[in-house]
């Protein structure tokens, strides 16, 4: 890529702070860890037509998503975000101007985390717009890894599951940010901006849970991986899954989105029974709902509203 | 993407090592960095119709040079590369097999090099393939830096210039490897399968030299960069700029893909006069050649072998 756009997004994004010895624009950047000598290393990658639409306009939400799914990760385990690495494939329809403003997302995401963009790679893209973050962060003394449930944990979640699969289906509608109404809004905005829970995984972190992971592709799947790993079953309860009265008044089958759905972004942990009121008194104002247990026999259920009880159907897959 | 193709890929790659604490497989990896706080961050990505095509056929040497590539940036750093985290989007029209062709590619290169593959994301495509590596090192005491070039310095090069390139040219071609001649198929490899100068960059780093990045753009370009970043100038002396002699036969301008010509990932630096014996002797049997100085005059320029001088062009575009 030309060096005057690079030099362009090198003047938006927070290169430098006490830890960051070298920022962009050397062959690597030279990160200090001195405090932990524990990496937690993450990447996740976004295209256009899988994961989000040209047609959207939301280039700047676009940049502040890119930077939080992987916060979320951070999250996830106990962390604290520290730097992220930035690559991007711009295909020769988007103007300067709608990559500068993704770059302004990316960084406003940062300052928020008070972390820095180290570095990254600025690439001409044959066709689709492609943004790829790699993110560091710095352990806490304890990291719940998705291995740790234990039978007779009580599987719960932070916040409420469903809004941002639903939010997809608003904007594949074709309805825009400021058209939407205020119920419509709030569901689209869980969609294009997740909020990563870092304080939320830190305090829990601490409890400590058992195992925790973000919901990237919607509690069915991402339980499911929790369960494996763990060499455990769950049984969730269809009563207690926590969901928004406005994805309740708009999505035709809220249940099922809160399931099924992906990218809420949420905190899906395992917590001995005894912890569970401690946890959740500590995560306050942040909603905190236990929404069933693990089991011994290696199944992941849903027990239905009235009584049936099915087999967790699986989650998310993008378009 | 399904768990099914991300299981047989976590099967290839090298996943854990003493320092991996927690690799692939949860919401991020945990790497201790204990014996050195600084780490080295670094990302690079491909995308198939800009740096390589799929009719190349190359696979393997596609996913080797994802990470060699990375390689190279910390090894121009003089650090020692530790952990990456491994990207991919892959289209509908790839077959798994040459997917985990990629993947073998990246696995022996992490192998030959003792870092392992930490995490990454595994994507479907809209469109074309692409891969982004983020790559972790941990930092020697000292790590050159392209700011640091000084009035006087000699400016060298290790290996050899231009190969890359005109193997690119042979490429576009339509050669294959395994129909070019001896001399060909020297050049194409010097492409499809760069060598990250680890040690050299390590020695040199020791020496110290003043000023080091790797080439990725060609020298006409790269060395701009350092010039720009030290506030100084340069004059390289065309006859001593170091060609194949399979590249003298082959290429219609060797001088011109020497210059010009990207992806040599060799290492660029500048060094005090009287250290360059020592840095010479240290490197052998690396070829590392004095090619010019470092002026006060801000200009970078070429002395022709006709005694003419005049301002270096600049490098290497992809496709």
């Amino acid at each position: 890529m030309e060096d005057d756009l690079i030099q362009k997004i090198k003047d938006i994004v927070p290169t430098c702070d006490a830890n960051t010895i070298v920022g962009i624009g050397d062959d690597t950047a030279v990160i200090n860890f001195k405090n932990n000598p524990n990496i937690l290393a993450t990447a996740d990658m976004l295209m256009e037509n899988v994961h989000f639409r040209r047609s959207w306009g939301e280039f700047y939400l676009l940049g502040k998503k890119a930077v939080m799914q992987n916060i979320s990760d951070i999250a996830a385990m106990g962390g604290t975000p520290v730097s992220a690495l930035v690559s991007i494939a711009v295909p020769p329809n988007y103007a300067e101007s709608e990559i500068l403003e993704i770059y302004r997302g990316i960084s406003d995401a940062a300052r928020e985390h008070s972390i820095t963009i180290s570095g990254g790679d600025t690439i001409k893209s044959s066709d689709k717009l492609v943004i790829s973050v790699a993110m560091l962060g710095s352990a806490g003394d304890t990291y719940p890894l998705r291995s740790g449930a234990k039978v007779g944990d009580i599987v719960a979640v932070t916040g409420v599951l469903g809004n941002a699969s639903e939010g997809l289906r608003l904007l594949e509608q074709g309805i825009k940010l400021e058209n939407a109404t205020k119920e419509e809004r709030k569901l689209m905005e869980a969609q294009l901006l997740p909020v990563p829970r870092v304080n939320a995984g830190r305090i829990l972190s601490k409890i400590p849970v058992n195992a925790m992971m973000d919901i990237s592709d919607g509690i069915g799947r991402d339980l499911r991986r929790i369960c494996t790993m763990s060499d455990v079953g769950a049984m969730l309860y269809e009563e207690n899954i926590p969901i928004d009265d406005d994805l309740r008044s708009i999505a035709e089958n809220p249940i099922q989105s809160a399931i099924s759905g992906g990218e809420d972004f949420e905190l899906l942990v395992t917590i001995d029974e005894d912890k569970f009121e401690t946890a959740r008194r500590a995560l306050l104002p942040l909603n905190f709902t236990a929404i069933g247990k693990i089991t011994a026999d290696k199944q992941v259920k849903l027990q239905r509203k009235d009584g049936e009880t099915v087999e967790l159907y699986e989650g998310f897959s993008h378009f």
